[in-house]
């Protein structure tokens, strides 16, 4: 056999493990040392290839992919820092639990460390982000490597899928020449050898809280929710709450506001009613559901609880024991349908004193919160506010909703009204990065086929403006609602504000002055500047409509919404001292 | 003291420390963590700011800085995925020797490892992609840590300064409040006890080759180039190729094709005669200095000497010593300075036989080359091959040329003639990514405020569209010659075009469909399409007039390029067999 035949063989292996492991989709970033691997997957027709020639894009592109599939999505690219452009999107998928496979190729070892074109060190390239980082064997195709190469794919995929979920990494050093043998594919002997059955233990572990917890479930205790959560698991915790009327927390990727339940417990309002910690009363118990929510007032209440007073359990099925404070007692690692169950079971089974009392004084807190911010939004003229709130009611079922970071999330988490309908809200929450946003989208819109909206500030919108390339390329049903402050937004909530305008200008406004527009033409989008509230809901019923992409941009100056935060924080005190009186 | 003075004095120290080692110019992207250092490195009146949003775009233009400065430049970002952004062009300048002290700002200790907002390890974040990676201790204001602060801005400068130069790391964890004192600054004192003085060894290091080595000279010789050569580097390489009549061989990046000088034994068409190398005779020594140059037929040449019939001497001062054909017998940690000095005062010390047949072989050989493409040329229309060349020849002393990767580079290594004028050519070839050009190219123009002009092709230009913000924001004077034939066109040149359509169009092809007219007026840089020699050079007479940044489309296909290569050599190889008769 020539080279081509052994490397052809050894990579069909390697693809073979990945389709076993049932890795289904492979983002492609085009190259020359990739060429053989690219060409392998490209032409086998059970795998659906996705081709973005900026790696950073493209990385960002499979996370989507990946977060929308709950399932590995392999990701290619050739030497050199093509592969270093893949990095953000890595460190995001590491912190996010998102599994991706990611595959790079590299020279051999004769061209290394001799400065050869293209040629760099690629061991350990994404140092802490990767669950496991392999450095492959040259192309052999004795049955040993075949066997390894086949191995290698498919312990890989296991470990990203693998809780706490996670990008892995290997390493293809290849010799030229690049082209595979097109001809060839693996016999049937051999595929009968790459067979491998992975039969996890079936989940059938014993969900009981022990029995003396039932004496937590009549205690005044608060449900706080962080994280990524599925839908039927924002239901779970609704259940809970209201079965012990527990006031519960969640920001709005926790889905607790857009399942389509009304519970009177939940505190969707939650960065109103904690701005002023001093006269809430403590809890005895905070059940704790993965991370920290978005507020950061919430954060600051809990962090002021004692803990001989009150107890804090932690319940992360990742055992990545998400606490910033250091302050939970318990730590279980369940899923949240496990302990939601679980805890039904033992209320069921004891005598449970329900704290009424307890759970009107926070429902009476909410209610007046979302009196506070109804008041202020019913004056506020059309603006990135408002809109972010009519987004949120918008959104259909079977329609998706991404808030981006910065200032999107935030709106959306302290303005919206909590949804009639029921809808799944994205977000890039591992490390909270401004970039990647558009690629993640497309990845999201291309794995669902359904609509997505997404609200997204103009810093974010610019860092990965070529994401909009994979949004045309594809053809995928986008709406982009652009917040357009000309500026970084989310500084004017902050401390950076109060700076001269020589600091705070150059460093945290930074303008780009950029005609959105013209961007939107640039691909081909549909765009509609919206300045009222009728024409956007028009603009976003057409988008519906039109079953492709489209571009509202809704411009705003980064002061309106602190003014406005402002005024409903004020209110919200009044009100609070008249039903004091 | 308070945390924010206790802060702003430690940052203060490590300013002056980065100052003292000649620090002049910073790179900032904005964000919350790294609000202390911005502001401070913003206010600081010995130093210059750039400010750019994207983090990836901003390293690429601190390397372009960095580049044209020839020392160090640092660069500044926030916490988590910002980070990671720097990461391509960090991998770029430890590859090319481009020293970066790349500053990262981090969460504490306590917000690590419990899925805190915005946090990941940043611990060895870049790999094996710095010389050294420094985690800095938490903000102390004691003497010590004030002088230990200073001590490591310090000696990082210099570590990143030291060749072979190349990026250095240290990552700031820093808690709130983030606001840093804006009324401190160092005392007397404290400047004094921060004074370092780096005193290198005088440069006197005997520059005398073994005497014995005069007999070297007296042979059959060949000087081949690569990497990265100063003007004045370049002149001294002719001067000697032209004392010992030994063909000379190096790309564009040598300046050897542009420094004014015509000497007969420079073999700029080596691509053309080096392409069959069965009738070429074989040197008995071969200087190379630094990298093996851009083509590839140079190095298979190369590759096919026997070591027991040449000896090949490898004269790199930076000690990578880049030889992939592991090849070389000598190795010289010299400059080109010392070397070509020292040759020159050994030849002049011994009796010296000028082997001048073997130089008017090679002289001959490139005369022909020459006449092939001069040939082929003067038929052609109009199109990215001749813009190349034009291109080449218009660039005028004191303005520059940057060949970007891919097709820019080689067309102008195949075709260009040797100019008239001297100036200095520009690339991105230490892992020659097609990431970061137009940010590159921004920071060269920052640095010299020369006109630039850059050729690119369009997937390229692609890559690093946000690059072009830059260039608008700092109103750089860069000429952009786009080259867009709507592909990856080096693919055309390499084994992929045998491929089928339905494998080749979506791997390689790529094909963007993007209007770079729209992008032009994006961010209002005057854009001129050229289909004729006269139209280009008209736009291009007019963009050196102009004083602003212009775009220049040149539109073609990728087999235009390919079409013609192939015509020069098969008129060479015709015109070689007249000559033989």
């Amino acid at each position: 056999m020539n080279h081509q035949q052994v490397m052809t063989e050894y990579l069909l292996a390697f693809i073979e493990g990945l389709k076993q492991a049932e890795i289904k989709e492979v983002v492609i970033s085009p190259g020359s040392r990739s060429t053989p691997l690219a060409l392998l997957l490209h032409r086998d027709k059970e795998l659906t290839c996705y081709v973005d020639v900026d790696e950073r894009s493209a990385a960002f592109f499979a996370l989507g992919l990946a977060k929308a599939k709950r399932k590995a999505v392999a990701l290619l690219c050739t030497s050199g820092t093509a592969a270093a452009n893949f990095y953000p999107a890595i460190c995001e998928a590491y912190e996010a639990q998102v599994p991706l496979v990611v595959l790079t190729t590299d020279r051999p070892p004769e061209l290394h460390q001799v400065q050869a074109p293209q040629t760099m060190s690629q061991n350990q390239l994404y140092a802490d982000h990767v669950k496991q980082s392999n450095q492959m064997a040259l192309p052999e195709n004795s049955p040993n490597l075949l066997r390894y190469s086949y191995w290698q794919a498919y312990q890989l995929t296991l470990t990203a899928n693998r809780l706490p979920q996670g990008p892995v990494h290997a390493n293809f050093p290849l010799r030229e020449p690049l082209l595979p043998d097109l001809t060839l594919a693996l016999t049937k002997e051999q595929q009968q050898t790459f067979t491998t059955h992975y039969l996890p233990m079936v989940d059938a572990m014993i969900a009981h809280l022990p029995t003396e917890w039932h004496q937590f479930f009549s205690q005044k205790g608060m449900i706080v929710v962080g994280g990524e959560c599925t839908l039927q698991e924002a239901r779970y915790l609704h259940e809970l709450s209201q079965s012990l009327a527990w006031p519960l927390i969640g920001d709005p990727l926790t889905q607790l506001a857009n399942v389509g339940i009304d519970n009177p417990y939940y505190l969707k309002q939650a960065d109103v009613i904690f701005q002023e910690t001093n006269d809430l009363p403590t809890p005895e118990i905070v059940l704790r559901f993965g991370k920290l929510p978005v507020t950061k007032n919430v954060m600051l209440y809990l962090q002021k609880l004692s803990s001989l007073t009150t107890c804090q359990i932690l319940i992360d099925e990742s055992q990545s024991w998400p606490d910033p404070l250091h302050i939970c007692q318990y730590l279980l690692p369940w899923s949240i349908a496990a302990f939601t169950q679980a805890a039904k079971t033992l209320v069921a089974q004891s005598v449970h004193s329900l704290q009424q009392t307890w759970g009107n004084f926070w429902q009476q807190r909410q209610l007046l919160a979302n009196q506070a911010v109804s008041y202020h939004l019913a004056k506020q003229s059309f603006d990135d506010s408002k809109a972010s709130v009519l987004l949120a009611a918008f959104v259909n079922e079977n329609e998706h909703l991404f808030v981006s970071n910065s200032n999107a999330i935030r709106l959306v988490d302290r303005l919206a009204e909590v949804a009639k309908q029921s809808y799944q809200t994205w977000g890039n929450r591992g490390v909270n990065g401004i970039d990647g946003i558009i690629s993640t989208v497309a990845g999201i819109a291309s794995a669902t086929q359904q609509r997505l909206y997404l609200l997204v500030g103009d810093l974010t919108l610019f860092h990965d403006m070529n994401g909009l390339q994979m949004i045309q390329k594809y053809q995928l049903p986008v709406t982009i609602v652009l917040l357009n402050n000309n500026s970084g937004g989310i500084f004017s909530f902050l401390s950076q504000r109060q700076l001269a305008p020589s600091d705070f200008d150059p460093l945290f406004a930074t303008a780009l002055d950029l005609s959105f527009e013209k961007v939107a033409q640039l691909y081909q989008i549909p765009y509609y500047q919206v300045a009222s509230e009728q024409t956007f809901l028009t603009a976003l019923a057409q988008s519906r409509d039109s079953r492709q992409a489209t571009f509202i941009e809704v411009k705003s100056t980064a002061d309106l919404p602190v003014a406005l935060w402002q005024d409903i924080l004020a209110t919200y005190q009044q009100n609070l001292l008249k039903v004091k009186e």
